[in-house]
C-alpha cells in the first residue's frame, strides 16, 4: 500500500501527557515548556569520548572509535547503558544498528524515528555523529523525566557502521553485494559486525519496510564552515548531495628528464595539473554551492628523473542537483580531450559511482525552522556535502536534518569541535521539532 | 705539477706500426685505412646481452643487468673475457672498475684513457653503456690485429656502478661519504662491491690522478631522439648538463571535500598544479636546450574525498648553463610565492642537489668532428642531458664524448634501440679519434 507523504506527516490527535503520571501541559503550536538537560547532554559526549581516545590523551585529542573495534564496542555499550538510563530496552538489529522505542498513544500512528551514529573515522573528532546520538537518548530521557508520552510512537537509532555506510544503508536495502566481505581496520566487515552483535547471516532482517515510519531526523555537525561565518546557530539541511565520482587516467610517454627536449615530451602530470585547473574553474565559474575535488592522485613511474608516463586521479563532483553535476562532468571531459591533444596524452575519464541526491522533505524543513523560532534560534537553510544515515532514510520516508556549527568547518580531526551551548540548541531543536511533527 | 690541457693533448711524434709486425701503414692526418670488426662488434653486443636477460626472453626483451647481481657478475666475466680477446689483461680495482692497457711507443706520454659501462637500470636496454664499453674492445682488438702501435699509451675502462655514479665517481675522488652504506637491489653497496672483486676498505686506492691521463673519450648512445629526428649518424657532446635539483612542500589544509565550499579551501594539490605550468612555462618560454621536469609528486592524504592538505614534489632543472638554471629556478621560486598567496597555501622550495655542468675540451670536440668526417659522417653538436662516467673524468682531464643514435629516444627501457650501423660507425668514429689524437 502506497501512502503519501502527507498522509505519513500528519496525524489526527495530538500528542498528551501520560495520564498515569503527574504532567506539564505541553501547548499547542508553540514550544514544550521543558528542555533538554544541556550538563548531562555534554557529559555523555565526554563520558563517550573515552572509548577510542588516544592513550594518555584528554578530550582535545580527539577519538579512533573505529567501527568494529574494541572502542566502538565500549562506545556502543556505553550508549546502551545511556539508552537504559533515558527509559528505553535497548536491542541490536542483525545490522548491528542500536534501536530503543517509546510507545505512543495512538496504536494506528506510525513511529518518528531519530538518531546518528557513534563510530568514526581514524583520528576523528568527539561530534561528528555522538551529537546526535547522545541528542536521541537526551529527547527521550527529557521526555521519560517529564512524563510526555507522544501520540506517535518514537524510536531511536544509533546506526552501526556509519563511515562505510552499513548499518543504514542495509536497512534501507542498499547494502551492495558483498560489501561485508571487503576487509576493514584489519577484520573482514563480517566477522567485525559479529563483534558487535550483529549477524551476517540474517542481514535481511534488518530491512526496514519503505513508508513503515512516518518520518526520519537527524541531528548533526555541519562539518562545514558555512553557519559559524554566518553566526548563525541552527542549520536545516535542504538534502545531502548528489556524488559523481570519476576514475581519470592519463596515459603519456615516460622517458628521460635529461634527454628528452621539452617539445619531445608527453608528460601525463604536466596534462594532469591542466585538468586540475580545469576542474577548479569549470565548478567555480558559475553561481551555487557545487563543488569539485582532486584529492587522489599518483605518478608512474614518479622519479625525479622520469617525464611522468602516466597519471592516475580522481574527480569528485557534489551538489544538491544531480543534473549540474552531470553537466559539469561533460563539460570536464570536453576539456580534458583538448588538453589530451594539446600535451600528446591520452585521457581516459570515466564515471564509476554515483550517488543521487536525498531531498529533506520541504515541510519537516518548515517545521525545523519553527521548531528553532519557537526557541528564538536562528535558522539558515544548506544543503549537506557530506553523506548521512539520513540519506538512507530518505528512500524509506520523509527526511529532515538539523545541522550546528563546526568550529572552523573542521571535521574528521581531533580537532572537531561544536560549542556546548550548539549542542543542546540543536538537542532542543530536534525535541521541538519531534514534538511539533507529533502534534501535527 | 699543473700540465696545460694543450700539452696533454698534443704530443710530439706520431703512432706508427709495431715494427716487429708486419703493419699496415697509418697515414697522418687522415683515417686509418682499417676499420673496426661491425660483425663481430654486434656479435659481443648480442652475447653480453644473455647477462641479465628476462627468463625466455630474446635480445629484444632488453637487460636488467643492475650493478653487483649475478647478472651484472656474468656480463663483467663476459667483458673481460672479451677483453683477453683483444690482446688486454684485465685487473679491478678497489671501486670494481675493470681497467686493460696497451703499451705506446713513448714513455714520457700519458695514457689515453676511453671507456664505458655495462651495468644496467632495472628493465633496461642493451645499448645504454654497452655500445661504447663493446666498442672499447674493438677499438684494442683492431689495433692489435692490424699491428698498431700508438704513441700514447691507450687504456680502456669498464666502470662499476654507472647507474649510481659509484666506479668512475670513485676514480675521480666524487664518492659521496657513506654512499656505500646504502642498500641498493637488497644488499648493501659495499657488500655488491665485494661480490665483483672490489675492495671498499681500499677505495681511496682506486683514485686517479688529476692531469695523470692524455684525455678521456667516451662513445655512447644518446638517449634522446635529437639525431635521429636530425638524420645524424654521430654526435658531439658539448658538454655535460649542470643539474639543479629542489623539493617543493606545498602546504594547505586537509579538509572534508563535500562541506568545504570551494571559496574556503586551501588546496595543496591546486597550488601543485599551478606550479607545474609554471615550471613548464619558465622552462620553455625563451630560446635554448634548458629542461624542467616535475617528475615525483605525493599527495596527502590522498583521499577522493579529503581537500588536499599536503603536496610534497621534485623540480629539476637542467642546462649546459649553471647559470641559466640558478636563474630559472629563481624565477620559478618567485612565481612559487606569487602562487601560494593566491591559493592560501604555503610553499617551500628548497635547493637539494647541484651538479656542476661538465664541459667537453673544445679541442676534442673538433678531433671528433673531423674523425667522422674522414670516414664520410656527418655530425651534430648538442648537449648531453644525462649524467655520464665522462662527467667524473672530466675532472681530471679534457673529455670528450661521441654520441650515436637512440632510435625514438627511448632509453632505460628494453625498447632502447641503436641500429647495428649506428653502433659500427661510433666504434669507428672512436678509433678515429684516438689515432688522431694520438697523431698531434
Amino acid at each position: 500500500m502506497l501512502i503519501s507523504r502527507r498522509e505519513l506527516l500528519y496525524g489526527v490527535a495530538t500528542s498528551y501527557v501520560n495520564s498515569a503520571m503527574p504532567a506539564l501541559s505541553v501547548p499547542q503550536e508553540t514550544k514544550s515548556s521543558f528542555g533538554i538537560n544541556a550538563a548531562r547532554l555534554r557529559r555523555r559526549l565526554e563520558d563517550l569520548s573515552v572509548h577510542g581516545r588516544p592513550a594518555g590523551g584528554t578530550f582535545a585529542d580527539g577519538v579512533s572509535r573505529v567501527t568494529y573495534s574494541d572502542a566502538d564496542a565500549g562506545g556502543r555499550k556505553y550508549a546502551m547503558q545511556a539508552m537504559s538510563e533515558a527509559g528505553l530496552k535497548p536491542r541490536i538489529d542483525p545490522a548491528g544498528n542500536i534501536f530503543g522505542a517509546r510507545a505512543g498513544l495512538d496504536g494506528s500512528l506510525l513511529r518518528i524515528l531519530f538518531g546518528s551514529h557513534i563510530d568514526s573515522v581514524p583520528n576523528g573528532g568527539n561530534f561528528d555523529g555522538d551529537v546526535g546520538s547522545m541528542s536521541a537518548i537526551e529527547v527521550m530521557q527529557t521526555l521519560e523525566e517529564n512524563h510526555v508520552v507522544t501520540r506517535h510512537p518514537l524510536e531511536m537509532a544509533i546506526w552501526s557502521n556509519e563511515e562505510n555506510e552499513v548499518g543504514s544503508a542495509a536497512a534501507a536495502g542498499g547494502l551492495q553485494e558483498g560489501a561485508l566481505k571487503r576487509v576493514y581496520n584489519g577484520i573482514p566487515m563480517e566477522e567485525g559486525l559479529r563483534r558487535i552483535g550483529g549477524d551476517p547471516a540474517r542481514l535481511a532482517e534488518a530491512r526496514i519496510a519503505q513508508h513503515s515510519f512516518c518520518c526520519y531526523l537527524e541531528l548533526h555537525i555541519e562539518q562545514g564552515g558555512m553557519l559559524e561565518k554566518a553566526k548563525i546557530p541552527i542549520g536545516v539541511v535542504e538534502g545531502i548531495v548528489s556524488i559523481d565520482e570519476y576514475d581519470v587516467e592519463i596515459r603519456g610517454f615516460a622517458n628521460h628528464a635529461g634527454t628528452t627536449p621539452m617539445p619531445e615530451r608527453r608528460n601525463a602530470l604536466l596534462a594532469a595539473a591542466k585538468l586540475i585547473e580545469v576542474v577548479q574553474e569549470v565548478v567555480t565559474r558559475e553561481p551555487g554551492r557545487q563543488v569539485g575535488t582532486v584529492g587522489q592522485l599518483q605518478v608512474f613511474p614518479n622519479a625525479h628523473n622520469v617525464v611522468p608516463g602516466l597519471v592516475k586521479h580522481s574527480i569528485e563532483l557534489r551538489d544538491l542537483s544531480a543534473e549540474k553535476i552531470a553537466r559539469l562532468g561533460d563539460e570536464i571531459q570536453k576539456r580534458a580531450q583538448e588538453i589530451a591533444r594539446g600535451t600528446g596524452t591520452e585521457i581516459q575519464m570515466k564515471r564509476v559511482d554515483h550517488d543521487p541526491p536525498a531531498i529533506a522533505d520541504p515541510e519537516i524543513q518548515s517545521t525545523i525552522e519553527q521548531a528553532a523560532a519557537s526557541l528564538g534560534l536562528k535558522t539558515m537553510r544548506l544543503p549537506s556535502g557530506a553523506g548521512h544515515d539520513a540519506q538512507w532514510m530518505a528512500r524509506l520516508a520523509p527526511m529532515g536534518m538539523i545541522f550546528v556549527p563546526s568550529a572552523g568547518g573542521i571535521s574528521h580531526s581531533p580537532k572537531e569541535l561544536t560549542a556546548w551551548q550548539d549542542c543542546a540548541n540543536g538537542a532542543n531543536v530536534l525535541l521541538q521539532t519531534i514534538l511539533s511533527v507529533d502534534r501535527r
